[in-house]
């Protein structure tokens, strides 16, 4: 079922430059070589989009929601395999990748939901005033439409949700884009699967084949080409910053600019308010740490910062989330690469002399493996080097330590744009935590109280995003309904004959569309 | 009533830098001399308005329907004064600013409108499930914020519409953003009547005085430093294509990269389809020509592309326009500079060897003046040079012949994206134009028939939008109720106690707004 072939519409292809899968718990390649697609391949897989595009942007959203849910259909009926090659590839255990096997099969017939209900299409119709006065006004009606094919990265720590057949790619088809997908070069076996999944699907339904086109490959280059290829009409990333600013360059420096939706990096706060430090600070401090190594630490909103008072509260908490730590065992990482960023990251922290080691965790003993870590540092040292508030991706955290919730509200103010905020508070904290909530709000785009902000529920309310550089566009989610308004665009209808009106706003809503008539919005 | 100062927050200032405004039809400077700002106002007026950001942000829409309401009041209360200082800066007559006077307070009650509508705010909760598995679901709710303070250019050829109080400052204050306007030089005096306007409508309102402030200048130093200044996250602006990418450069080169909303060039395409060309091509030209020279063809809308097949139709209708436009008088034009402009394209164009001038209009008589021209070219030769297809900005236009219209849907293929396209179409047309209306979608922001793309309606239909160069982001709209959503970013709030939930999402719904609960739409 893996023979590491390029796939290109309904074809596929071997590519003459290889590379291997490498399972990160042995550090040693798997079988199947892989095959890393070229400029050529981009070339004909965005020619195959291009073709596609009207078509596939026109279907009906009942045919476009069936077409989603026969993805999910063919994700689940490669079975068993699907797991056992991700665990090999990724490091990832099975209960992970069974529930992120499910998470993308609700993706994907969430945003079938989506398409049925039909508010996407943003339905507005603004009748003739044939007697107006001075002018007349014509009938003019609005639809959304997909703003073309999109290229797609998957990521490295979700195989599956935030990969071939992930977020990006689901939101993106659901609006009407054909996608072609870069392959993530940490998991190309399971790539490959899911990639084929598709494409089966695609033949189903008896879509263009240019709907979808799968580009294993290891260089920048390969990215690089497709993000370039004017063809390309929008981009869905998620990785490091290092990454998305690249894209973000080659995107602006296209003739025709394009938008890139790069999720990128967040150390998501935590803020343990006085009243609930002084009561359950020792309580919280397991959970904590269960959050922060939970999967090694590898998810885009670890808590990676805590800010709370200093004093003998603090104390407290530090002394029972260090003794949890000291406990928590070694975590396997997704790659070798990731495994060496870590490591340079926590030891830049434990050489920093402004910061201070309060616990690790148990040492690995195997390859690739994440060892906890948790730091302290003052709010004012963490004010004076702004490397303190960068990402160090996996199970590391830093406490900064602060006299007063002032101070704290400053530390709040000098972050960049992050992807979470966590409040951790009792009822009496409630007055202070309204002081910062509105700080928080500009700075964030999901702010949970009392949870660990790993865990994002795949939902209607979801906002998986935030001000740059947690996101390239601050005004947008990679997670939840509301990530396939990325890739809509509206166009305006002005006195049309009725044969050329588009079915989404036709008379008489065949598509029965909540509509919006002179303003008024209508269900339908 | 117009003493030349910069205005920040409530207070004024005269600078010592000074510059003149310039009536265009004399080229002589007009009483007043005005302060150029500095990067020190900069500074002060994006203070204020970060300090302004969070209360104007969290008003009740009710409240910020009634400021716009009261800026609208305000505006009319200047009465003929802003009229007749328009008229004496740009050159227009007063018809047409009387008109433009209507349209800048019908857009800011339009916000106000869509304000108390409440669908802006995206009120979307998805309830709490405790007894999922096999994990409960926590309360998550979703609202849209402001994105922060917004910077706003106005535009030259619209000085009360796309200006001080324009389509971008009304939509930007709507979303609750405050605005720095960076003034126009071609109509200062104007610009601060409007500008002291809003100043008394923010005191009236009891506003924060940073909600609004006005730096007129000349220099793009003090636009670049207002784009680059970390307080803005959002820029609106109406313009050449040089000015807005040189903005685009500089928002996306901040530490922060921030949105540029920039509405820049296009050249409206107009498809005359064979059957209309025949029974009424004669018939239709004048109302080409009446398009192509209205305001001196000084509109973002202005037809400066028309497609036809050769041959006799075309050539009778050639000869009409050409005689329409032979007795159509020269107009004034906005600023010499703007005239400069024109005089260096239509030069161009008529030394071109691949183009015939078909026509030119009466020649002015006095300084400044736009004499329209009209020129024909062949697909080929169309197709060969992509000068041809930039934009003239004034009354020029130059006719492309087609051998068929599968070579007219070449050509459209080739252009640039667009604001607007028209189709020219009887009722035996209408099969072409099914085949030809998926590419037009795909490169504009607003197609009509059987009209003119002169005239913007404003209302919730309207796309006054479309891909780059007509607009920096295709996704957005700048006329029309649409707009607000360029300065919006949601927010996820998870699981917070009642006290802390924003009044946009709580329970009882106390804004009465639409919302969508479970993923179902529902109606305040």
């Amino acid at each position: 079922m893996i023979n590491g072939a390029i796939l290109i519409g309904a074809s596929e292809a071997q590519g003459d430059s290889r590379f291997d899968a490498v399972d990160p718990s042995t550090g040693k390649a798997l079988d199947t070589s892989f095959s890393s697609a070229g400029t050529d391949s981009v070339e004909q897989a965005c020619a195959l989009a291009d073709a596609a595009a009207i078509p596939f942007a026109d279907l009906a959203p009942a045919d476009r929601a069936a077409f989603l849910e026969k993805i999910a259909d063919e994700i689940v009926a490669i079975g068993d395999d699907l797991i056992v090659r991700a665990m090999a590839e990724s490091g990832l255990p099975r209960a992970r990748l069974e529930g992120e096997r499910g998470r993308t099969t609700g993706q994907l017939k969430l945003f079938a939901t989506v398409l049925r209900e039909g508010s996407w299409a943003a339905r507005t119709i603004d009748p003739a005033q044939p007697d107006r006065q001075p002018l007349p006004r014509p009938d003019i009606r609005l639809r959304n439409i997909s703003v073309g094919p999109v290229a797609v990265f998957g990521a490295s720590n979700f195989p599956l949700a935030f990969s071939v057949a992930g977020g990006d790619t689901a939101s993106a088809l659901a609006a009407g884009s054909p996608v072609v997908v870069k392959g993530h070069p940490a998991h190309p076996g399971t790539g490959e699967l899911v990639a084929r999944a598709i494409q089966r699907a695609v033949a189903a339904c008896g879509l263009p084949e240019g709907v979808f086109s799968y580009l294993p490959g290891t260089s920048n280059e390969l990215g690089g080409a497709l993000v370039a290829d004017p063809r390309i009409k929008a981009v869905g990333f998620t990785g490091s910053r290092g990454g998305g600013l690249a894209l973000m360059r080659i995107a602006a420096q296209r003739a025709e600019p394009i938008p890139v939706y790069a999720e990128m990096s967040s150390i998501n706060p935590v803020i343990l308010f006085p009243a609930a430090l002084k009561a359950r600070g020792a309580a919280l401090a397991p959970a904590f740490i269960g959050s922060l190594t939970m999967g090694a630490g590898q998810f885009c909103t670890n808590p990676g910062l805590l800010i709370a008072i200093d004093g003998p509260d603090l104390d407290a908490f530090l002394a029972a989330a260090g003794e949890a730590l000291t406990g928590s065992a070694a975590a396997q990482m997704l790659t070798p690469a990731i495994h060496d960023a870590y490591e340079k990251g926590v030891a830049a922290l434990a050489a920093h002399n402004d910061v201070t080691q309060v616990a690790r965790g148990v040492a690995g003993e195997g390859v690739n493996q994440a060892q906890g870590a948790l730091f302290k540092t003052s709010a004012a040292q963490f004010l004076a080097d702004k490397a303190l508030g960068h990402e160090v991706f996996g199970s590391s955290s830093i406490v900064v330590t602060v006299k007063d919730m002032d101070e704290a509200r400053s530390v709040i103010a000098s972050l960049e744009g992050q992807l979470t905020a966590t409040i951790l508070l009792d009822a009496e904290d409630e007055p202070l935590a309204a002081q910062i909530l509105p700080v928080l709000e500009r700075k964030v785009g999901r702010i949970l109280a009392n949870g660990w902000p790993t865990g994002v529920e795949v939902c209607h309310a979801m906002v998986h995003g935030g001000p740059f550089p947690a996101t390239s566009d601050g005004r947008t989610t990679s997670v939840g309904a509301k990530a396939i308004e990325r890739f809509l665009r509206p166009v305006s209808y002005q006195a049309l004959p009725a044969s050329l009106v588009p079915a989404a706003i036709a008379d008489g809503n065949p598509w029965t569309l909540p509509e919006r008539v002179d303003g008024v919005l209508k269900l339908s």
